[in-house]
């Protein structure tokens, strides 16, 4: 079953030449006067005009200084090659870490899932709908509850089972086909497996989970259950990178809901899952859209 | 300085003569078929009229039922008596914990403060304009700086310097001045002292504290300084009665905003300002007119 | 393509058992003392046990009074009819108006959509996830874009093409669809059509629209458009009961979004669907499970 | 009476340091390559470093480009004025409307209030707390209810009596005392008297209104009787720049509160306040450090 979004071909035709020519710098270095007005000539004499602009600095004196330049240039695929190499004398001078990110280089999604689909069916919703920038090249899976949806759309899907004994082997099996997909972005939408050290320390700021709590309150299992013992007056949920300190990666979007006494723990998950559909998405349309920057295992998001 | 805000007399006094009035009934006892028509024949028979009824049921096989009526009944005071008098009977018969409360008796309430007033602002505008059933009796601060403002409303203020070493003495002298005040509910609003477990047990379910954090998260010192370091998404706040299990008591209310990369803690600690001075008040509110009632560590709150 | 939820087998059976035996007892009459006496007696006498009361009164002296009983009673299929018998009486002595509802008989849904698919997809997923009380008998659409959606989920899905000119043809094909599939509740799940004052009057109450606006702003056609216009920092969305007055029935719910100078109308209405699913989804729900009464083109909603 | 809120001085010296040395543009000017560049040159050639830079463009082909550059220079006060001078060249080049302003010129506010002083008293306590930059030059009432905390402040207090038949006398009086005490910013903190146009048109956006109503709902009078009798699930307030279409002014803010049918119009009143005072703080705070822009009735807030 393909579900058939009714969107404005003109509009979309439209888009698809603006991201062709669009392209996004995104800049760190050590803050000193100079940096906006270099990288703003920078794109000015390679003929590209800047669409959006964001800039933070953690200390104007001896901080450090980040900005997210998206720019627009007619040609871009041609001339990003040169564009990039003319670039390094700058960063050298400043010291910076960079990326250039192009619209016309879309990138490639794997969503990971266990029994619950809601998560993944926001992102196929949101991805169909034109808002989410990304291929979703497969979607992987220890339970077949999700491959109707998945297949329907035309996506790979993947059932791999998975437990504790053969963790190994798994992750083994995953990383071989991130590889063979060629993915950029790994989103685990409620998956529900403990990842080892060294399948995460493969996807550096590459994997975006989401919590079903707001972060730092009940960091493990359970949440809604302790929530709901613990007589909270919100509940929450918290998408964030993927580091080896469990829930304690750098935290992208939060949100909450209000709840009350009369909400028992099946009333806290309905109410939850909500919430997390909406921050996954967040999260995962800010990192496609080149917003995050990760800094002391904490975001900058550029909105 | 006496703030004089304006109020429709009328309005008011027809407020008095309803609250002269006006009763409260909240019970709590073993669920069992029949409690409410019980409760509410015996209203009718004391030619009561419910104005207002909320209930729970923890469980409605097996589980505790908690209920609580607002009535209004033509000459209260004087009928009052014979009718509590003549509740022991079904109060026996259901196995029931409860209590009357009346209109025409406003709880009596002391305010601890150190040196933000702010929270104390909030709580004597909303008393000033009427909306909170309290004479406030009495100010506390450790700290000299609210006394204007509190003189200036006509409220005595007691400056009771405190620290580790003379914890002992001071809340000897806190527990007299509660009882030469006659009061009825400690609200600690930004007390920035430690409670001995002796002076919490002396009032139980009658401190509420306000606390600079969504509780479970950041519990203990300096929550915005940590909220700011793991770089969370939301800040809140939290009004809980205190218990001698540091920020582990009944939460009653709980309230959040949106943050960003951008704030430090200074602006942070703004923003949570105002989420605290709500949150307090509405938790003070909530308790004044009997509306919560506590259960195992947790409230259930009839809005 | 099915889509199989995960749910837990052993809750539905027993959620099942729980709603074959509960009832709902809707009340409206003029206020007066002892009315909820009388009606926790009659519940009581018939074996009932309340699991959840709420009742509001418009005025204590003089006004209107509703209530809300949500009861339990065993073996409640066969003894309703006796019930309902029995309430006669008191319902004359007090004037009431008032309904039973029983968890043994479903409401029966029909969804109108046209070609924006997105809050259909929503209804249907709350629906899968069992939380619309309902059994949704027929998806109604003057195109064909969610066909395969509605039947993949085994509904029912009539195309009937429509416009002005032919409005009186498609009513009455409709009105003959609602009877044909008896449908007690028609959702307009973004139907952009007018509908006639014969076809609205049909069916009192029983209409649910959303409107893409926090009416009564921007009332009428194009208001994301009119909101970019006027500069709004909030865009919004409400449902509500149709009556013939465009945009001007009972409302039910309402909630918004925060939006900037940035936001063009594209980027409105994507913010705005999201808002428009949840606010649709919520007012759908409470009208299932009888929370909602009507009075001076007003709701009152017992959450 | 003089209410002293704690303050870090040592913060407090560094912050008015650093207000004396940092200084804003803005500019307005038609959309095309380069100006970022010129911009930021600009400001570095001069021995300026931007700290915060906001940009935004109606359209990258054909638009108007907006941008807010703040900005840190040693010495700043005796630089500007060639700093000025020299920006005319670039300002004509590019056709720019555009302004500077600087941390050590604190803009000058007058507020206007009637009888209901609580949007006062927000700005008030705003103020004191460090948190508005301004200097609240003077009061003016219809009523003497606000006298008493106004002049405890230390800040003039003018009673001026009005009603529509002296209004040219009044506003004659009101438009005397603007250029006595200097001012800058008129604030109509609740001042419930209608302006002339030659009023209005004395301040062009220099005038904000506090509106207690979610515009373009309830434009005009009595906004909480309507939203009652309209039965609306949220209430709101909007602020916004003066203009002589009543409540058509450019939105600069709003906020909601959710409500039920049990608010009656004195508690949407209270809910209503607590709104109404944040959403009035956060415009006039937003105006004071140039955050806004105004363009075709609308507002470029730069958060």
């Amino acid at each position: 079953m393909t579900i058939h979004i009714n969107t404005d071909t003109k509009t979309l035709q439209l888009n698809n030449k603006r991201s062709e020519n669009s392209g996004r710098l995104l800049v760190k270095c050590p803050d000193q006067p100079g940096i906006v007005a270099e990288l703003s000539k920078f794109l000015f004499d390679h003929e590209s005009n800047i669409v959006e602009s964001s800039q933070y600095s953690s200390d104007p004196e001896g901080g450090t200084f980040f900005i997210r330049l998206e720019f627009h240039c007619e040609n871009l695929p041609e001339k990003r090659e040169q564009m990039e190499a003319d670039f390094q004398a700058i960063a050298g001078r400043y010291s910076m870490e960079y990326r250039f990110a192009y619209g016309s280089e879309r990138k490639r999604t794997a969503i990971f899932v266990s029994k619950e689909p809601y998560c993944l069916m926001e992102l196929l919703w949101e991805w169909q709908n034109g808002d989410l920038e990304t291929d979703i090249a497969v979607v992987i899976s220890n339970h077949e509850v999700a491959r109707p949806m998945v297949e329907a759309l035309g996506i790979p899907f993947h059932y791999i089972p998975a437990n504790k004994d053969i963790r190994k082997q798994v992750e083994e099996e995953q990383i071989r086909l991130m590889e063979e997909y060629d993915v950029d972005l790994l989103i685990l939408a409620r998956y529900m497996q403990i990842l080892t050290p060294e399948f995460v320390e493969h996807f550096p700021n590459q994997i975006i989970n989401i919590h079903h709590s707001f972060l730092p309150a009940f960091i493990g299992a359970r949440p809604y259950e302790r929530a709901f013992d613990r007589g909270v007056k919100l509940i929450g949920a918290t998408s964030h990178y993927v580091t080896n300190d469990l829930d304690e990666g750098p935290i992208i979007e939060q949100d909450i809901e209000r709840v009350d006494h009369r909400d028992d723990v099946v009333e806290l998950k309905k109410i939850g899952r909500q919430i997390e559909r909406r921050v996954l998405a967040k999260a995962v349309k800010w990192h496609l859209e080149d917003r995050i920057l990760v800094e002391n295992n904490k975001t900058i998001v550029f909105h």
